[in-house]
């Protein structure tokens, strides 16, 4: 039978949750295996939106329709909606496709009148319970229907309690009851001019059309702007029997967790109060009860509602978030819904549930919220009480952290020393900083954004930072540093959320990262399914290991720069630059080979049997120096005689003349990636050489060395080709007989959007594209990401100019455009081609869900993305599995339909 | 018949170029129509490739063939090659496919030795002669086929001139000419150890094999590597019967050209020497005289190459260049070729032989060189002498330039003022130098490129400019420029040529450019012929007239920032941007508003009835500003007392500040375009607000206006679609009920390669796509152009990493599929989408003809370049018709294949 406008709880299901609402839909599917829910009906979703296309009324006929539906209630109940003696109460109650806690409204006790609740009264032969329903009554409907705001009847009751000197509602005797049921009466006429009606179909009318008018109350459509939730999905109302947790010590109410829901542990969880009605349990009026006590205090209610928990658990195959109500000691169920749980108790429910056998390891991973695991995997601020903030920056490299604001460097680097923990605040990171960054627990910059210096060494570290906090300010003279009215010297604590990209002020306590055991079991299983591979992005043998050990299958992205950047080495990387000569800079050259060499050797073994994919040198040669400001100031600062003061001085000039030089208008454009390679062919040469004396002394211990040289920033074949036939050379030369050993592979980024419209082209000298997504949206979009994000971005995604940060969320139809050509292109040429993604975006969920479907062979992140990435994979997979078995049944539809 | 690997002239024509060389090509061509050609054959060029291919021999059987050929020229001229009475000379020639003027080898006389030379002194009567030709034989044969340097051979005719006491070779006696014979066959022997050859066939293989031998001497590889003549492309080898020019004083030999080619006047124009071989023309010992003279001397031969030369230009359909000899009264042809001709004359020759009928309007256009032409649009250096050139820069904007130097602009605008011409040189120019840029002849920066500043104003004025001079340095202090070891001064003169870059020390006489009335027609007969539109892009007013006086259908691309730069409004500008608040931002755009108003007022009367597309401001506001350097030292130098100084220091400050918020990392891809549109609408709301004002002054005065407002760098269409909704608004505010009269549209430049990826839905929202491909071919290549044309691009172009430079050359095969695709995509969404190029490839040929082909609507370019736009407009499109004639025809030919 098909659902009706106003449709009975005995028709439908969980499946017609689009026009019943979620708790109408729940409540029809509880209906239909037989759990006790008192009866009702719900007027859908499409009533609501009918309600507001004609201007806010009911739509023609509805109400006789209700009434028709109400009679099924009387039947039921043998009572009747308005009779004086045996008056039928309904609730009626708001309910939203997706759930909106909160944010609509309930109207308890419908039916009641200065008639009805004297035949109540009688009924129950409990007059105080009467009336005391009677007062919630008007109390709710002059709240609902006539936006009466509730302080004005807390009021009344306050007045009242302390006339009777007594503390709590529920000490209110009978007499006080009838005074405020008079009280809130006139209370309305005061207010409004109209009178409670004591005609109860038109209480009824009144109470459905404020639930409607309440789904565009303000904090509605705030909430749904909040949660992308669309304006027309409208709200269903749910009109239900009344039951009564009110009527005295063997009634109560409460709800109920099927399991734990901080912890996941099968036991079950809640709250409830003994006669009470549902808002007393949420109010915080009372001290509920633990659910465990009603074992004791009504061992057979307790016991049925064990049974329901269990069964409804089978039904939903999840967990659940149960609203009873005990009657008299008989048992009803109001509402029920998927529970909500934290990141641990999510895996711990999942795997517990697959063991019980009521979930397949598939569905156990589709129920991983992948942003909530993340929290998972860093340090995070223990607190959720609300603190002061001094500055939002961008949230550059997840986890909090917390230690003694320094400004600098080498002040970072003494304390530590002296066993204290430090922040590091700079304006802006040079590679200079380095030390600065290793002794830190966290970096905060003022300027640059999430690919600045410090937000990438950050990230590599797996160290938290706040970048581009620019409503800072920040006085390096005095030490001092200002924000959000705060002044901040230097020692005093700091507190620093990189997830979020807060700077509180002050020592906050921290959380460590905690991995359970189920997470490794959900990890096996999401390698169980998933058929496109996870690599990691890791620039040293520290993150080799650690790569490993979140499980990477290799290294997609090994980024050289990184390995120039450690304090011993920046002084011969800045000699090579500075070199004049070919030969100058061979000397340099030279003495950064073996350092290379060792770092190469040291990862391989780390990765034996597994592919590295190293990169050669990619950034400009001036990202290597301290900058101008920096170089003047030091200058200036050197003493006018001495010895040393001559010659340092010409270092400085020397170096400010090369800075010059290295200038840039825009270096994102500018001489880097493989144009640096091909410009000073002898910086590319000594790496390669370096790769393959490395992989020589692997072979030599028997490890299985997979490496593959990357060629960054190709825009044309001939670069590639060009740097294709130095590495198959130098290979040659250094390996010898040894090559056939060694199945080396070159490749390119595809990060420039010529190398993306021409890669069929380029695939001819290439054995695999990696596309490195972040180069190639910014200049897909004509993005600086550096400029962008602190400046027009975020005014750009908040006014919803684009639908994302292009930058975290792989941005599909223009960039993803660009590689789904690339691919078609590269694979038409090359058959062999690998396909992979080494950008961010490698660790973000829509982004792997657009890899997996365009058929990447692998993905790349960071090592502390890998949980993430490996799950979302494996999500990717089963989403298109699904998909796929849903268009072969619809073709064997249609193929049915035509036969 | 087909060509023969030994192929007679009486066997093809100038069709068989390929096989046969330029030279033999047109002998074969002079000796299908009768001219009088002395017989021969050609060994053909593929022969040049077997040689090569075997080692550097002649094939299997080669000189058989060349023998058996011999024959047909013994029987000719009753004669026999190496006969002791009646010997047949021969002279063998080289002949390349693409003409390589002076790269290779001639033999002249061959078949002379000890017996033959008295044979044809004999049959000559003529024994001085004989030996004459001998001894040049012997000489040449050294030259060539032993690789003796001529000068030897020179040492030992002055030494016999000096012995005999005599001036000239031609005064030289029998006697001395047997004794040089003499001389030379010793000196062969001592130099090589071998003797000249008396076997005549010998002597001809020799020949033959040194000829392709010269394909590969150095000179020849070099030139070849400059013109980009493939290697594998080979020589022919001519072997033709000797005529003999200095037989005596009816004889001689000379060069014709059938027009004028400095002028193009249809009036023969060539030198000639009587009693002479060809070597002494060239060589210039003895000087020629005019071939009018030849009328008197010799009326009959001169009648008769009146009658060649009108045969040979009715055959070629071209003006000619001859080579002839007359032997005893007797004309011979020796070459003939399409002559070369100066871009003038190019012009003249043109339109004469369309009048004459030879040729149709479509050939004329076909026949214009393009970036000749360029030329005579511009002032150029008068001089074809070699000057010292102290740098060279990049060619920023065309055209010669001379003045005194100065280094600011207040003094370029005072010596202006007193009179002076000057040439203003600056490290790199900002909007405030903009009054030293109109007060100069031209301009030279040492930072830059051609897109800086400077560059982009110069251009947009006309005036030469050389930006980017790298390896001069400037002494601002002391007045001084350096570059090249040379020192100029304050005052001194320089001179640059903006079409090479080139800065030259002193004043060199300029030549104005030349508009002949010959190019008026050419450019009318451009306009019927082409379908593509050519439009201008023009700042102000004046660019406006000037577009429109150079044939313009509109304005294609009007930057409404370079109206925001005269000194008179650049205060105002910055007034804009230091506003701390929105009201304080609007009363500066209050001010500039009146002030774009009437700019665009003028322009919209200049254009009446054309379109005038109108880009909202583009440049990041920071280009407003001075730099930060600038600021630094005007701050350092304020005085530290007095009233002025404190307000001042207060004002500087401010401006630092702005300038430091604005400061980007990547200024091209920061907040520039709409982005700048979008967070400050108020500015795009002026403009606006300005262009429909004008709008509706001009409707009163019954000016046809169509405006089109150009929305620059959108990337998302939701960008184009909230700018556009601004448009509309503001149009119908001030146009109201005038509106209907206006047919505006609103699109936007696709320079952005998402905007390109995504143009399917940008067209939505747009009226027309102008592609500016400036920016979209940075961003596609991922190259900043002030970065990489300094830097790596030049590296790139040089090593053929690159075929071109792709802001010159539009890179069809990246960039190009982009602008394919969104059209492709634009054209499906909005079949009335018009599509254009305003970037600088408007203005090249390759990439005029590129726009063409995917069916551009029109091209803007700068007011300069029209000519040469209109021209390569209809050019491309008569290519396009014949290839799509040669697919009909080769379709028809399939068909009747097929029946």
């Amino acid at each position: 039978m098909s659902i009706q406008r106003v449709n009975s709880f005995r028709n439908g299901g969980k499946e017609n949750v689009g026009l019943l609402g979620g708790k109408g839909g729940n409540l029809a599917e509880m209906t239909k295996v037989g759990l006790p829910v008192p009866l009702g009906f719900t007027i859908t979703t499409e009533v609501c939106r009918e309600f507001y296309r004609i201007g806010c009324r009911l739509p023609e006929g509805l109400m006789e329709e209700v009434l028709a539906a109400l009679v099924e209630l009387e039947k039921e109940q043998d009572r009747e909606f308005g009779h004086a003696e045996h008056p039928l109460l309904v609730s009626v109650r708001s309910g939203a496709v997706t759930s909106m806690p909160g944010m609509m409204d309930t109207i308890l006790n419908l039916g009641l009148n200065d008639e009805t609740v004297e035949g109540l009264a009688k009924l129950t032969n409990h007059r105080r319970f009467a009336y005391d329903c009677y007062r919630r009554l008007i109390q709710m409907y002059g709240s609902v229907v006539y936006n009466i705001e509730g302080v004005h009847f807390e009021r009344l009751i306050q007045q009242e309690k302390q006339l009777v000197g007594c503390l709590e509602d529920q000490q209110l005797s009978e007499e006080s009851l009838i005074s405020l049921v008079d009280q809130f009466k006139k209370l309305i006429e005061t207010k409004t001019g109209r009178s409670f009606p004591q005609d109860v179909k038109q209480q009824l009318k009144g109470a459905i059309e404020a639930v409607f008018q309440s789904w565009s109350s303000p904090r509605a459509k705030v909430y749904r702007k909040v949660h992308l939730i669309p304006d027309d999905q409208g709200t269903a109302v749910n009109v239900q029997s009344m039951v009564f947790g009110n009527m005295g010590e063997t009634s109560g109410t409460g709800v109920l967790f099927t399991r734990n829901p901080s912890t996941g542990e099968p036991v079950m969880f809640g709250e409830f109060l003994m006669n009470a009605q549902g808002e007393d349990v949420v109010g915080g009026t009372r001290t509920p009860c633990q659910i465990a006590e009603l074992k004791e205090t009504m061992p057979q209610a307790y016991e049925e509602l064990s049974q329901c928990a269990k069964q409804l658990e089978m039904q939903y195959r999840d967990m659940q978030d149960i609203e009873f109500t005990i009657e008299n000691g008989k048992l009803y169920l109001l509402q029920t819904r998927n529970a909500k749980r934290n990141a641990k108790a999510a895996l711990k429910v999942a795997t517990d549930l697959v063991e019980e056998g009521l979930i397949s390891k598939e569905e156990a991973l589709m129920r991983i919220d992948l942003q909530h695991l993340n929290h998972l995997l860093h340090r995070s601020i223990a607190t959720d009480a609300e603190h002061t903030v001094m500055a939002t920056g961008l949230p550059a490299s997840p986890g909090a952290a917390c230690g003694q604001v320094v400004f600098t460097a080498d002040t970072a680097d003494e304390w530590k020393k002296e066993g204290r923990q430090v922040v590091l605040v700079r304006m802006e990171t040079t590679p200079e900083d380095i030390h600065g960054v290793i002794a830190a627990e966290g970096v905060i910059t003022l300027r640059g954004g999430m690919t600045s210096h410090a937000a990438v060494i950050a990230r590599g570290m797996g160290k938290p930072c706040v970048c581009g906090c620019e409503t800072m300010q920040m006085d390096e003279e005095h030490k001092q540093l200002t924000g959000g009215g705060i002044i901040i010297l230097e020692g005093d604590w700091v507190t620093i959320d990189g997830s979020t990209g807060q700077v509180i002020p002050g020592r906050l306590e921290l959380q460590e990262a905690d991995l359970p055991p189920e997470l490794m079991m959900i990890l096996s299983w999401a390698d169980e399914v998933r058929t496109m591979k996870v690599l990691a992005n890791a620039d040293s043998p520290l993150d080799a290991r650690k790569a490993r050990e979140f499980g990477a299958e290799g290294i997609g992205l090994c980024r050289t720069e990184h390995m120039f950047l450690s304090p011993a080495r920046v002084p011969i990387v800045q000699q090579m630059i500075m070199a004049e000569t070919e030969s100058d800079r061979q000397v340099a050259l030279n003495r950064l080979l073996p350092m290379q060499r060792s770092d190469f050797e040291d990862i391989f073994r780390e990765m034996d049997g597994h592919p590295v994919t190293i990169r050669l040198l990619d950034p400009p040669l001036h990202e290597f120096l301290p900058n101008m400001e920096e170089l003047t100031e030091r200058l200036a600062a050197l003493p006018s005689q001495g010895e040393g003061a001559a010659a340092e001085r010409l270092k400085l000039e020397q170096m400010i003349r090369r800075v010059r030089d290295l200038h840039e208008s825009n270096p994102m454009l500018g001489q880097r990636g493989c144009r640096l390679g091909i410009m000073f062919p002898e910086i590319y040469e000594m790496q390669v050489e370096a790769i393959f004396q490395a992989v020589l002394r692997c072979l030599w211990d028997g490890v299985i060395v997979l490496p593959q040289v990357m060629i960054p920033l190709v825009g044309h074949v001939n670069e590639l080709h060009l740097l294709r036939c130095m590495v198959d050379q130098v290979a040659e030369q250094v390996l010898g007989e040894e090559k056939r050993y060694c199945l080396y592979k070159v490749g390119t980024m595809i990060e420039v959007p010529r190398a993306a419209l021409t890669a069929g082209e380029i695939a001819r000298s290439a054995d695999f594209f990696s596309f490195g997504t972040n180069d190639l949206t910014q200049m897909t979009f004509g993005y600086s990401r550096d400029d962008a994000e602190g400046k027009f971005l975020a005014h750009y995604i908040e006014h919803k100019l684009l639908p994302n940060n292009p930058f975290q969320v792989l941005d599909t139809e223009g960039v993803g455009k660009l590689i789904e050509m690339a691919i078609t292109q590269g694979r038409a040429r090359n058959p062999m081609l690998t396909t992979s993604i080494c950008g961010e975006h490698g660790g973000d969920y829509e982004s792997i869900m657009f890899c997996a479907r365009i058929g990447l062979d692998y993905i790349s992140c960071s090592p502390y993305r890998l949980p993430v990435s490996r799950i979302a994979a494996a999500q990717a997979q089963i989403i298109m599995q699904s998909e796929l078995a849903q268009q072969v049944e619809a073709g064997l539809d249609e193929e049915q339909t035509a036969v």
